[in-house]
């Protein structure tokens, strides 16, 4: 596949500039890039080589002091750069079809175009949407919906009652489903089952990633909103709700009810208090511990998490806690001293 | 299904209050409670709301000042809450049955009524009880014991040489048997693997959550003991014990040879370091780092974990170090400050 | 199995000392070895009970002062016991066999010698190598290699254009291959994928535990060298390379592009930030969160990171913080006090 410099503008939103005929045909990084790629210069350091670089054309914010270089001009360069690798690297779809051994029970509807990998299983009572793929060992209860274009990756274990939208990637070995995690002690201290009887929705364009659990809710349901990413091995507790285009990294945990907003980023091995509510373009560093809530658009960091200036300046003071000790330690002398001598004025006064 | 409140209350174990003659036929949260639902009032925000409440029945740690409000009254009402549940929204259990594509090795022994979907595989010379239910995708090794009346999720696996008691629930994905983590340099740095010889051992009532790893032994067993709860993806180690009725959040991990003793509670994300030993009626606060044994009935947070209302006074602390060092500052120039003027008075006197 | 202590020392390189006829047919813990037994005495405190025991053999890290016991010399002795365990405990390979239902696709080429149990499914193009086994529901995708001696557990996932070396052991419900985690919001703040194209390489005599996950990189290839050891719960981000001879504990999640070096120790649940380096023989405290790069041979602690001391000693103080807090403000009125007084003098000394 080849694209002109012009054609590549048009499909990606970006400006052209310099020679508008350059033929394209590879996306790559910039030091492995040469004749017929197209490659990203985002960091004023590449900028400055693109002199020297043999690629055939280049993605940046601005295309100032870059001369005749073949340029696609945007100011968010890295989305250009991600929009080019789905125009060149996407795989084409298999053609669809349905392994023999694919069995499901009754009730269940099945769309057209399936790709339906061999050692599948499926309940009653499910809705499969058009053009899903559903890969091998890949275990889905009863009454499950599932939109047109999602693809399920290997070794994923669905549970009953969960709804997915259109467009959804989950990744291998990840667990929909499965039950909150509640006890009550009796009174011989024996824990007894808060039975979870609710479900689990996640919407359209949702990307979960491989060994993560989604948890259905006690009541209700665990919500993951529209575009939403997760990423591997992450725990989603039962009643929560991941909002919309919300971006979670690996190892994070929320505990139940935790309540995240829209276009907010969560770091990795993040954890969280019951019931808190995180914003919307909240940003929460890695290995936070969320206590209690943050209002819309706030940073933080640390444990218990507070304003991520805040922490950094405490833990930058915190590792001079011994030099600290010492200073104040000498104070401690000093006045001490001052005292005595003092003491030792008013004593000769007294005299 | 409909009940009675005198019927609830005989088979809750709750005391009766108001007309004991109210149908009750559900169980729901308080804000969607409606008629012919009985429901959860246990915060006083709650309790207040119940006279304008449309349920049918309330239960509560006491009835007083409720008036004529059909109740169900217990010192521990969620423990009555999670009893009503389980009677109200139990799944009634699906027929026996046995997949035509089940295999299994010479001299496994299967109990009578069991649920074995399609994909499962057992090795050699297992015991799986009466009324085991085992889902798709489940893989079981060699010499594996299964108690009556188990349920093991989709994808599980069970390395072999392990054993699992009666009512224990294994949710999809979790790995029991893997081999502990333990390795030993050689000459030239290379890992020799120390072969893991042991075995998994898990007591009755267990449940253990989606995506954990329970590792078998070095030598001996890893033992979860009668009643414990595991959250997903939990982490135990080789050689670990967990005592009996302890609750263990989500994203925990026990280093080697870990010891937690019964009705313990563990937070989520905590870690501990290997052959420490956490009592019984402990509490382990999430994200907490416990390097060193923790004694019964203790409170825990922070790493390295120290009683908790220490962690929380030095963590408050701790986000005022800025300030502290302001103050130190200020003293400083000021002792010093006083010291010239000290210094200046001893001059002086010295003319 | 027997061998006499002579020829055990020659299998594991450990001088012989007392009666080199001695049978030893079994390896045990301290505490449990009894006649036949060989067993580790590594701490002085063991080492005082060996003339009580009644093992056959012991292996120590000296002699001295041990008389006429059967002993196994060797400065590592925890080295000895582990060969020691291999040459008594190790299983037997079984028969090699291929499951009447095994299934691949069009262009994979098998090695001899395969053991390949039921349910397993690999695409097109693979090169699975000689005597290697794939466990019950292992899914692999196109173009894979497996090297020879490899063993695959059950229900793990290979994603496509992922390259596994010889002796390479992968624990059940590992993903290998899923897709980096990169997005990047477009105008309206949706997420666009950052499309994955990269591969993962496994090199020789890896060992990767349960439910872990390595993702495959954006360009290029994310790395696990020669004879790295990782535990279970482990994520591994796209383009990060884990160094040889490296042990990873669980629980920890590495950023895209981290690059950790050769006989490093990282313990459970560290974080890092991306792109981040961390050199040889580095040791990574558990819970750490590494913020920037760490030099070879530097132990570090705390998040961020630093030199493990500076950590300690910190810390140590961060616990005492309410006492300085204390002791800081009897310095304010202690010297608020002496500047009255001071004042006073100079208001005296101004009548």
């Amino acid at each position: 596949m080849e694209h002109t410099l012009a054609e590549l503008a048009a499909l990606t939103g970006a400006g052209a500039q310099g020679d508008p005929q350059v033929m394209v045909s590879r996306v790559r990084p910039f030091d492995d890039a040469g004749p017929g790629d197209i490659t990203l210069a985002m960091e004023s350091g590449l900028r400055s080589r693109i002199a020297d670089s043999r690629a055939s054309a280049f993605v940046v914010s601005t295309g100032e002091g870059l001369g005749e270089a073949p340029l696609l001009v945007h100011p968010h360069p890295k989305l250009i750069f991600a929009r080019l690798i789905q125009i060149f690297a996407a795989a084409p779809p298999s053609e669809p079809h349905i392994s023999a051994d694919f069995s499901y029970e009754c009730g269940t509807r099945l769309g057209a175009g399936l790709r339906i990998h061999p050692r599948v299983t499926v309940g009653r009572e499910c809705r499969i949407g058009d053009r899903v793929t559903l890969h091998s060992g890949v275990v889905i209860g009863d009454r499950v919906q599932i939109g047109d274009d999602s693809v399920i990756r290997p070794n994923v274990t669905i549970y009953s009652d969960v709804s997915i939208g259109q467009r959804v990637l989950i990744h291998a070995g990840t667990v929909i489903g499965a039950d909150g995690f509640g006890f009550v002690p009796d009174e011989d201290g024996h824990q007894v089952k808060l039975l979870q009887t609710g479900r689990v929705d996640i919407e359209d364009d949702v990307e979960i990633g491989a060994n993560c659990c989604i948890d259905r809710a006690t009541f209700g349901s665990t919500r993951i909103r529209r575009g939403a990413k997760i990423d591997n091995l992450v725990q989603v507790a039962h009643n929560c709700a991941i909002g919309e285009d919300t971006v979670i990294a690996s190892l994070t945990g929320f505990s139940g009810g935790t309540q995240v907003g829209r276009c907010t980023i969560i770091a990795g091995s993040v954890g969280t208090n019951p019931q808190v509510r995180i914003g919307d373009r909240v940003i929460v560093m890695g290995q936070a511990g969320v206590t209690r809530d943050v209002p819309d658009g706030q940073r933080v960091a640390g444990t218990p998490a507070r304003d991520e200036r805040s922490w950094k300046r405490a833990v930058a003071i915190f590792y001079r806690l011994p030099e600290l000790l010492q200073r104040l330690q000498a104070l401690e002398r000093e006045v001490s001293g001052q005292r005595s001598v003092a003491g030792g004025q008013e004593e000769g006064s007294k005299r």
